[in-house]
């Protein structure tokens, strides 16, 4: 929808761009939000992206470079002097700006660090520098509000006016102690319903959510999500305020959290894009193919071995049912995997690993008997003998549970040794549960028909 | 995490229950989060879950009972008077009182709304309940601070402090004209930071996003994470400012659309989670495993056509291959479809479809071309006749490059169509692709081994 506008924009722009009409072309971009000049310049080419980056002024593509693509940032970054990229570094607040000279060079991120304005700002970067970007120190800003328990509601806004000069969005005015300890949190509806008189002491709300520079930012993520929260303090080791982690950094969080699971069931390494080169899809793809591939000529090996029964007019027709065995295996697999890893994603897995081996184990045997009547019928209706349609019918019913209880128990056993779960899903149980499928298959029709 | 501290707590309050120490357990439920507290009588036995929320003060309790599971909350409502869910309902902000009302038998609705407190608070809340849920307007409440464009920031911050009392946190300061046409926003920085004096529309920003109020949610969802907001006004068809939208309600549905797309490919429909009933799980699980019976059942029909090859000592090995082409057409499918739904709900698709069919060709060729020449190896080693070998390893790459074809396509053209592309994913295309590509590979090994 937006994204359509921002198509019409790019052959205007580069129109302007070609006529040197710079007047124009600065009215037009000055109407343009700067996440939307950010699409633009992901786009359109790089020589015209360089063209309006220089024709911005620093506040706004300050905000662009934190909205652009890894790699056009890179590339634009690459463009720009350090003293260049210091001046935008100077206008952004300091996790955004953390985060961009954290993808800086080593040997270029001391200069930039070195011409930076604000030494007070300098430091603060420098600081949030140390942190795993996986972490709430990774996710921080250093901005906030914050008052001393022993101040006035008068003395607190008079301060506030001071402090809010720096930040763009005051979110939540928070209160500590003399050691700078955390002690709560002012609500403006506080302030502006009580005396001016009043101490911050008497009126603020002491029970505040707050997380550790440390935590993992899953974590932080679903604590947000839990708390409804769109701020959250950040407390070091003591207890002291560090920082604050806004809920739109922790959207994305989610998001890639999500992307990622969905990937993997998918079949594809992480961060694939559908505008990825070639190259990099070959490399997202290639290894769960190879795998599969792996799996397949398992089942070669497996069938070998019953090839004599090519021979018996009856017993042949089991290989007609591999696929179909497989298929089942592997669909069943994926399903009974992904209820689980969402369960362990939204910690709703409750109740002892026994109980949900029973429930697994009805559930399947529910679903393979319903498979396995309408198998029966397919079986009446082809004039199949009886007995055959039955072998086939049992082992499709045993490889069901089986499939389930792999697609269960392999995602339990991954999470309880730290792995992420969602390795377990797509081509990776599948292809376990094609082969387990296909060996159970032709061992229980052995069994049953008795060749 | 936090749910271990639940169960831990589940007991004692079990404890106290049967030991009739209200008091006691009064002060330990005092100490306790809504959201823990609902966690909490989402887990317990009903009737304790019934004890404890009665004790409970009804401040706490609506809080409570908007984060309930849906069950636990319809039978909590089942068992309150008309005139107790009235109370809860008078506490709550409109957005999540119009929700709780939404859940109610239609008798019960009318009887609540008329026994509540409020008469400008009821007024709103039925004016929510006009709107579809998966709307800007099903998803906004009507608590908001809103200042005109005529008044100074004196009395901007009298009339605030006057309808802050009304609001628990104040997000955003919205500026209207004379007809409540948004203009713009009041940031909390430059009211503390420019002379009370000043009138509000001289210092106003306004360049404010906003949505209509019957935008569809998950394009609410998209321009809120696009532009990184917070908070988001809604507007009617005039201009007029009728409510706000809060970034928690939106991370709710940006989980939801992507577990919806993650159970789709998995095979699952929608909302069946890893604690929902037998029934409940077999009814989100069957239906794609009959699609991938029937799909499989296709399979033994175009088998059973080149039966006559079984007697053929070198030719009957395809057989052997089959659950390997059918694994193959699979994973590249669910690969490529996965890519394309991604960029569809992310908005990344670009370029022509001609662009992205030849681009998906040249992938598949080569994935294909690494995977033939693994299968030519694996059959020098197994000392296969070489011809058989290429015919089996050139069958599967044109199985992969249609897989690849359709696993791409069949998501696009469903979109086009306005139809879900996630519903393209996982068995659909898992089953389709089993059956075109054992066609492929029978043909194209008929055609190259002349058989």
């Amino acid at each position: 929808m937006q994204f359509e506008t921002n198509k019409n924009t790019i052959p205007k722009i580069k129109q302007l761009i070609s006529a040197k009409k710079d007047l124009h072309l600065s009215e037009m971009l000055a109407e343009l939000h700067h996440v939307d000049l950010a699409e633009i310049l992901d786009e359109i080419d790089f020589e015209s992206a360089i063209y309006i980056f220089k024709l911005l002024d620093s506040e706004k593509t300050s905000d662009i470079l934190t909205e652009l693509d890894d790699d056009t940032r890179e590339r634009i970054l690459k463009v720009l002097s350090a003293k260049e990229i210091a001046e935008e570094i100077d206008e952004l607040e300091t996790d955004d700006a953390a985060d961009i000279i954290a993808e800086l060079p080593e040997e270029k991120k001391e200069i930039v660090i070195s011409q930076l304005d604000d030494v007070e700002h300098a430091k603060d970067i420098v600081d949030l520098l140390r942190y795993d970007e996986h972490s709430a120190g990774g996710l921080m800003g250093k901005e906030l509000v914050k008052v001393y328990e022993d101040w006035s509601i008068f003395t607190c806004v008079r301060e506030m006016r001071r402090q809010a000069e720096n930040i763009d969005k005051v979110h939540t005015v928070y209160v500590v102690d003399d050691h700078e300890i955390l002690k709560g949190i002012l609500s403006l509806k506080s302030m502006l319903t009580t005396s001016t008189k009043a101490p911050i002491k008497e009126i603020y709300n002491d029970s505040v959510i707050s997380v550790k520079v440390d935590e993992d930012d899953e974590e932080v993520a679903k604590v947000m999500q839990k708390y409804d929260l769109i701020v959250l303090p950040v407390v070091d080791e003591m207890g002291r305020l560090v920082g604050k982690i806004t809920i739109d950094d922790i959207v994305d969080v989610i998001k890639d959290e999500a992307e990622k699971d969905y990937q993997l069931a998918a079949g594809l390494t992480e961060d694939v894009e559908a505008d990825d080169t070639i190259f990099q899809l070959i490399r997202g793809r290639l290894p769960w193919l190879i795998l599969g591939l792996f799996g397949g000529l398992g089942s070669v090996f497996i069938m070998q071995d019953f090839e004599g029964i090519m021979q018996n007019d009856a017993l042949k027709k089991l290989f007609f049912f591999t696929p179909l065995i497989a298929a089942m295996a592997g669909n069943v697999g994926v399903q009974s995997s992904a209820i689980v890893v969402q369960g362990l994603a939204n910690d709703i897995i409750k109740g002892s690993l026994w109980n949900r081996l029973l429930k697994e184990i009805s559930l399947s045997l529910i679903n393979g008997i319903i498979l396995a009547l309408l198998i029966l019928v397919f079986g009446q209706i082809m004039q199949y003998d009886i007995y055959f349609s039955l072998a086939v019918a049992i082992s499709l019913i045993s490889v069901i549970i089986i499939a389930s209880l792999i697609g269960t128990f392999v995602p339990i056993i991954l999470d309880k040794r730290g792995i992420d779960p969602a390795l377990a899903t797509g081509p990776f149980i599948t292809t376990s549960n094609d082969i387990f499928g296909i060996f159970i298959f032709f061992y229980i029709a052995k069994l049953m028909l008795g060749f």
